[in-house]
């Protein structure tokens, strides 16, 4: 890019952008697929957009269920500008690929949303694991699904979401395996970032939160947990797609899975301590 | 104490004396017994006296391994006093019972040590577990021995402390179990102090740091683990005690077990957030 820049000036230079707004600028101009591993370092979102006389139920339901449901950004009515999280941020074109959902049900999976905008709609923006695994990551410990290129397990539970309005519904938990050792300072580390759910919600017994078989994942893929590992449950940001979901909203728009929102926050700004 | 002061003016007014200072004077004067739910608040601590030609390696032994024993005081060779613990304190006197080896042997338990002090003994003093127990407690944490009125379970693990002269052998721990939520709190909790032992160094799995049977503990007694909790371990001040008994020196002094020194320092100037 730099050695481009530097032989061919381009009518936007784009060697002095951020790695966060070069990824915007891709999915407005077709990229369309997995965020996994783009612009390292940046905070990424998932995403709801629904519409304003829905949106404080469950801007409510969020405050209720920090863990699951943490907002790192919302948008004004009608206005698809979040500039808190970049300046030049627009939700209806900067992520890869969009749901839309009609009564509970996805009816299309468009790469932006121009079509659909409407100026009473609201969209929040959820902090994500991808945050947290960075600092487990930088810490030395390993995480299992990324060594094995996969997603990451996902599991309803049988712990309740505070109910605001028409959403409700069980917390969704992601799993990783580890040592011991290991599972304790992933308590730690992760205890610094509850913008990016936090500290753990479960560890040991899945059967104590519902999971009757941890090989069969309710979403992403089966990792395996050995004899002498612990699987450790964070909440996860499944959650509000899957109340969503449930609540058979006549229109709401998300993410699609794994395709998320690049921020310009750094995922080191969000540690509290 | 207060009410007595007011009607009967003690040469020693003791009205205005901390519970602290009054402990180690009790000690002074005869008292014997457990220090457990003495002194409520204040910092107490193990013991470890010995020659300064053996002092060093232990000190750099406890340097190794500052989890089982992180030091909170030293004396000056041969100085009996530590005024960072209390200015008054006279580490001869001031513990309700000791124990006097030699050879590796327990040889004699006095109350205190007027007859064995040496102008070229060095006296440590490690951090116990009661400060930690303090901090689960007031966030609500139930704490099973103490429910049950017995010593915590403590047991030798497969953990090898780093060795130092002739201070070595395995990390001794003691077990809490906790429901798995309230695990990970303990491990956020007992992170803010390293002084007294920090975080668990294990859960969930026993065999792995060499404990055949949760239902015998090594030390102290045996408390029941539900099929929903897990057993969390910490590392634990008697690591010191059993590793100076495994050196057979010829000359050490200890406290005995549960019969601590009581400082002036408070549990919660302990912690480091």
């Amino acid at each position: 890019m730099t050695s481009l820049a530097r032989t061919e000036p381009a009518a936007h230079d784009a060697s002095n952008l951020s790695p966060s707004v070069l990824a915007r600028h891709a999915c407005r101009t077709g990229m369309a697929s997995s965020t996994a591993g783009v612009a390292d370092g940046f905070v990424q979102g998932n995403l709801a957009i629904m519409p304003e006389k829905l949106a404080s139920a469950f801007h409510r339901f969020c405050q209720l269920n920090p863990k699951p449901c943490p907002i790192i950004g919302m948008s004004d009515v009608g206005d698809p500008r979040i500039p808190a999280l970049g300046i030049d941020l627009d939700i209806r074109t900067d992520l890869p690929r969009y749901r839309v959902w009609r009564d509970g049900e996805v009816v299309e999976e468009p790469t932006d949303i121009m079509a659909h905008w409407r100026d009473d709609l609201v969209a929040f923006v959820i902090g994500c694991s991808f945050s947290f695994e960075e600092a487990l990551r930088a810490d030395g410990l390993p995480i299992r699904h990324i060594e094995r290129n996969v997603r990451v397990p996902m599991y309803r539970t049988n712990i309740a979401c505070q109910p605001s309005g028409p959403f409700a519904g069980p917390m969704v938990v992601s799993m990783r395996p580890f040592k011991p050792a290991d599972a304790i300072r992933a308590v730690q580390i992760t205890s610094r970032f509850p913008a990016v759910h936090g500290a753990p919600v479960h560890l040991g017994h899945p059967s104590s939160i519902g999971i009757a078989d941890i090989a069969r994942p309710d979403y992403g893929d089966p990792v395996p947990v050995a004899d002498d590992e612990i699987p450790v449950f964070w909440a996860c940001g499944v959650t509000p797609q899957s109340v969503i979901a449930a609540a058979k909203l006549p229109f709401a728009i998300t993410h699609a899975p794994g395709l998320m929102l690049v921020t310009d926050l750094l995922n080191k700004q969000l540690a509290v301590l």
